[in-house]
């Protein structure tokens, strides 16, 4: 997507040598313009699908995932997290590891607000190791809903997150790939088409 | 704002003496085109002020936040909870008690995202002792903005958030007024009206 490459490369931070900082229009910062953009963009990608239910996790995939669920007009749920594991009835669970604090976290959805009648498209503001979207598949699994798609903002493709999901035959789009990080600056997939 | 007092009527549950609980469509799955109407509501009721900014809190601010920030065209921060109380110098902070887990959290701000040319509306999900809206005041004036008015989805007018924020001359509009729960149902301020 033009617009948000556009973005990255005039805002975003590259800190060492795979961080790219884009918190001042993403994830403490949010423009809400481009969101809206990007929300008709996932609607777009995934328009032959029947979503019935948008996915994420808190704090960072609610503005996506929002303006996405606007453009489908369908609810969307975002998992909450919690330091502790809680095991509780009325909940789904999964462990989430982080690569970048090096924790793990759980996350959880209530039972309510996800069933077996349930065709999801899971929004995440990043794909890196795959953790997050993971988690979310394996609370997806669970309640024996059925996993129409994943839609990211920004991909690093380096990682091994892509790939893990491709390997399952997940239709993955991402608004912005990032092949690479150079000298600081980050080089898209599609910079050489 | 009718449309938010019939979901709530419909959806909401009314848990004990104080507590309404409102995760089907606001804080753990989210109605995104109520979200919608509700930010443009915020706009058409704050239409006058020449807002800059707006300023929520995670994870439950962030949905209502940024569709009043897409209706005003303005970048939305929302502000990060921690557990302790970690002091930056690039961070602006404040303390807020949560009288319902009674546990004192932290919330912070990138001092990059929030200056004193800004004219800022605080939007927020609940309005009930006015915690959170208070810290966030605190960081506003910490950082010699200017503060507009503060917008909140669900206001629980018998508790004391409203009367603080009243004795400062703040504007606050709220889109649903609750004046109490008799035998578990929600009765509104303008139900008599």
């Amino acid at each position: 997507m033009r617009l948000l490459e556009e973005r990255i490369k005039k805002d975003g931070q590259v800190l060492g040598q795979d961080v790219l900082k884009v918190d001042n229009f993403l994830n403490h910062q949010v423009d809400p313009d481009l969101m809206a953009a990007m929300g008709e963009e996932f609607q777009r990608l995934f328009k032959d699908k029947k979503i019935t239910k948008i996915l994420t996790v808190e704090s960072s995939g609610i503005a996506p995932a929002v303006f996405a669920g606007l453009a489908f007009h369908v609810p969307v749920v975002f998992a909450r997290k919690h330091k502790s594991l809680t095991l509780q009835d009325n909940m789904y669970s999964a462990t989430v590891y982080s690569y970048t604090k090096k924790v793990n976290n759980h996350i959880s959805i209530s039972k309510k607000f996800l069933n077996a009648d349930d065709r999801v498209l899971v929004i995440d503001d990043f794909l890196a190791n795959g953790q997050a979207v993971e988690g979310l598949l394996s609370i997806i699994e669970e309640a024996g809903a059925q996993l129409e798609g994943v839609g990211i903002v920004i991909e690093k493709t380096f990682q091994k997150g892509r790939a893990l999901l491709d390997q399952r035959g997940i239709q993955v789009e991402s608004l912005a790939r990032i092949a690479a990080f150079e000298d600081g600056q980050v080089v898209f997939l599609d910079d050489n088409q």
